[in-house]
């Protein structure tokens, strides 16, 4: 089938692709689906342009892409919560059930788990795919195909949202106002927060995260987030911050951002390891939290979508067609100040 | 000084009332504050009917009414945080300080605490009282008087929230809407619920609850409401439900609307002791939580007010004078289905 | 093979009995075990006399028996962290890791877990059982067999200190000296408190009961329980109560002793609803949580035993041979004050 | 009076020395106390040798020593809860408690804690001193007054072991057998914890830390503590990692050593930032609690101490008269590797 190949790194394709057959077949669990809306990841970007991530390496061509809506087209036998044409979107994650870390409800801390475009894991930027009911999330009519798209980066940030345990009330910071940051602002403002404090450096960035609700953007080049900060809340601190650039920088001036008691929420990977103050930390007591991906989110992400709660409508701000996924890619490279999430439209 | 006194069981009357000059003198940590808006609870209903809730009766006349916003027009010699002008509400309820349970930061649940009409406790409809400024929130511009003195019944829906730890994409079921049942709503919603069911017997109220949000509304004379969650969950239960009826039979119906593990918060307080389903309870492990007023929530629910997290406009339903408090008084104890709050505008 | 058979309602026989083919399959993940000790559990006991316990009622012959060690006589194709001749303890409960429960982590809650000698699943009083290696543990030479076959109600206890989220210091209060009691005393200990209050009406009870640890005994016939507790924490409450008793009158007065904001854990199951104080619970504002068996318990348990931290060789108190099996069922259900733990030593 | 004055960096002296005539004033919540034992803690020797920690300089002759017991001497005439003659432990720690940190239990974190032998705050090594009576508690007989003398350090690592939020057999890791290190093991312990790793280069330090309970000792200096761990957790990782030493090098290697969405709990205080390794962390979604001192802890840590789940009295290696307390500072300042806590006795 016609996919979008990585074939090396820097080096894109969209050709014919064989899929390993076992790959094809349907378990009775499974369901096939074609694929409607695939949104570019960063992360598919950073294997574009470096060929790796971290340990993962591209070491054969692979397909890019998880971040998908799709229609049912094909139900394995035991499928009983799916029909026949239900508009879709899918987890990107499959781990294995009997693990120990799934067994305790922390699937995505399974080592095993398998993840779209995660060498060496195809991913879907191709027309169909089978994969397990399980990790099927029927769409509403309320969400439409580009939202259901966006379900996977938003899962992050609710994801981060519950870590942080927020309270209905609270105030936040974000640092980074890129895709994820974006997602974790509409994800803190839904669990209750009466405002969030955004920072970045690109202008435009911050004139979308502005129109998200109550939130409060602050670009570094001329404000010091920390002052913002003692200004919004009486100098007592932010109850819960976020970090979303995997900016070395912004992941070392964390703590004076928090109130007593606080949470500080790691959702960006720095490159390297960062200068960490533990005496800061530990005079407010600070509670850090990690994030890797997202577990149980998924249908809470939807019912969001689907209230009205969140509007990621906002953030989807450049469409290319599946012909064009080159191109799309290219412009996602790019970084344009004023985009925040690329989607390609898959064949019909 | 002008006060609305409840003599005794069934008795009002709009008269002047000598208040005792130590409550009158200011202390340094104190403000002085010219009501403004005062809103009437059914707790104050309830001792104007009964002259009497459980333990605390009405033994000598006293002045209703917990619920208010004002103005602050003298300060005491330590106070820094409040100015002259500063238009703000009040948590009625004074604890120790160094009580065991007020140093353990649940100051709620200080025996000891004073609380507004509250016997033998005067309340505030009468034009001027002293407060401390501890107890004393500003209310930004963006706050109005009428929704300044809701932040008191709100605190409650909001302090339940809490209890509940509410996670992003919940489904919430409140049993009563009547304005504690309305500002759980809200407090629900603004917590991160993607939809809260909420059931009553009296269409009008349910049809107020139906525009405060994402809200399924349920009239169980009509409906079964077990059967509106089972539908609305796929069978598997509400993430949490907040009792605010005080009706026995609500309370005696909750664990088969909520999931596995899910949480039931009783706000409401029944007359009488409730039968109790332990076999229920247990093989769902649910957590069942009980609140007592609020601690700590007057920033929390003023902030969402001003973000415009929360709307608690449509819940104020009826006006009246100063003057006519005695009216306003027989107005709220008739409990027309079509009110939800009875607000009364202090003298300037 | 022989067993020891419910035949109906105070009727058993320990006699040969045909096992399902399937039921005797050796699967890949699975373990075939002889069994070595088990215990007698009130639920057992409960079989015999009543012939249900209130949905699951007794309709076919049922082997008895779910608190069991033994030893693995043979592996799965699939099985490596057994190995032949391992001494071993297992849960008695197998969900469908698939079902939503088991996915969140809360597998104990999964209605179709097949849990032994609940009908119509069999039990263990027999000499061998098929067994998933994922619910058989190995026991370290520390733990003996009689130790190993007490895991099941110690996790129960376990699981109820864990809900109660004990901190170090804490002082419990657990009515109830039966078995479940006991463990329950022994997993409060173990998880930090420096106190637990227990309460029974049988002094032979309270006897090993005091001997457990810091434990104040408490006779309910000659003191009052409310009292102690008041005495014990200067007026202020015990941080935990555990309800073990499944006696009505017990489960009405818990909140009296309880302190502010302190959490009361239902682990007996009263036969009919009791009588609920909401209003009490209330002003204190009480968590309240319920147990169902346990979930992710036993691996704590066996290390507990295996360290020393819990010692329960105290409890088991009577022990019968496999060909007296009826004997040690009569015994039980004549409930001798001074016994707490029969078990049965399986034929080697 | 007759003092232990560090008079400056490097330079004590035992001599007279005048108390400000305000700070010797009774009020009616306080008590005076004749001191009887008196530890000596890291941060005084550090006083001792360096004149400052971090911002806390010592600019005037200050009186050294935190952590104490005494007797009570005299009473404030609002005291009820303690009586002439009782044996007490005090906290040395006073927080303003209208403080907005204290309002919400938070007390430790209030930045205006007025705490003994912080600059510019005298401490203890003195014969009497006045107490708020609320931060002074009675010893029960069952705790003499060198393990009184103990609370204070014994309640940072409980408070450690609170934030971790142990369960009933979790394993855990202490790196640094210190004084702080030992009585982490201990509270670990009492808190539930099965086994202790505890990792240190000194083998007499491990030695006493091996004879606590079940305590695994591991000589970093001859073996890997990542090897340890994963051989005594199957490879899953241990529960909780309380970091006690301070060392930068113990600081770096935390998080290999957790298990998924397991605790790493910082104690120890390095002198410089530390190297944080952000995506080692998220694919563990590690929770980092932090600790400053402690709040609430002392009533739980007498209790503890009093039952005997847990027992300091191997801990206390050193003994010197007031009248040697220089030599006592001098030996401590030597840092033998036999000892650990040293105490000074006070002269009756």
């Amino acid at each position: 089938m016609e996919a979008l190949v990585l074939e090396q790194k820097d080096k894109l394709s969209l050709r014919d692709f064989p899929i390993e057959r076992d790959e094809e077949a349907l378990g009775p669990h499974d369901v096939r689906i074609q694929l409607r809306k695939v949104g570019v990841c960063g992360s598919d970007v950073h294997y574009y342009t470096h060929g790796a991530i971290g340990p993962f390496v591209v070491r054969a061509p692979m397909i890019l892409g998880h971040e998908a809506s799709g229609e049912v087209i094909e139900l394995g036998s035991a499928v009983t919560d799916l029909a026949l044409g239900d508009r879709v979107c899918m987890e990107p994650g499959i781990p294995d059930p009997n693990s120990r870390a799934a067994r305790l409800g922390l699937y995505n801390l399974d080592p095993a788990v398998r993840f779209w475009a995660t060498p060496p894991i195809h991913g879907i930027l191709r027309p169909t795919c089978v994969h397990p009911a399980a990790y099927t999330f029927k769409l509403p009519d309320t969400v439409n195909d580009d939202a259901g798209a966006m379900v996977e980066p938003l899962a992050v940030g609710v994801h981060a949202a519950n870590k942080a345990r927020i309270q209905p009330g609270d105030v936040a910071v974000v640092t980074g106002a890129g895709p994820i940051g974006m997602v974790t602002v509409l994800a803190a403002l839904a669990a209750g927060c009466s405002r969030v404090i955004v920072s970045d450096v690109q202008e435009p960035k911050l004139e979308i995260a502005a129109k998200l609700g109550a939130v409060i953007p602050v670009n570094v080049r001329s404000e010091k987030l920390e002052d913002v900060v003692a200004r919004e809340t009486d100098g007592w601190g932010a109850d819960v911050v976020f970090e979303a650039s995997g900016a070395e920088k912004a992941c070392e001036g964390l703590f004076p951002l928090v109130r007593p008691n606080g949470c500080v929420v790691f959702i960006g990977l720095p490159l390297s390891h960062i200068a960490y103050d533990v005496a800061a930390a530990s005079v407010k007591e600070a509670r850090v939290e990690h994030v890797f991906r997202y577990a149980h989110v998924y249908p809470r992400a939807v019912a969001m979508l689907a209230s009205g709660a969140i509007d990621v409508s906002s953030l989807i701000t450049d469409h290319f067609a599946f012909a064009d996924s080159v191109e799309a890619f290219d412009f996602a490279k790019a970084m344009p100040a004023t985009s925040v999430k690329v989607q390609i439209t898959m064949p019909t």
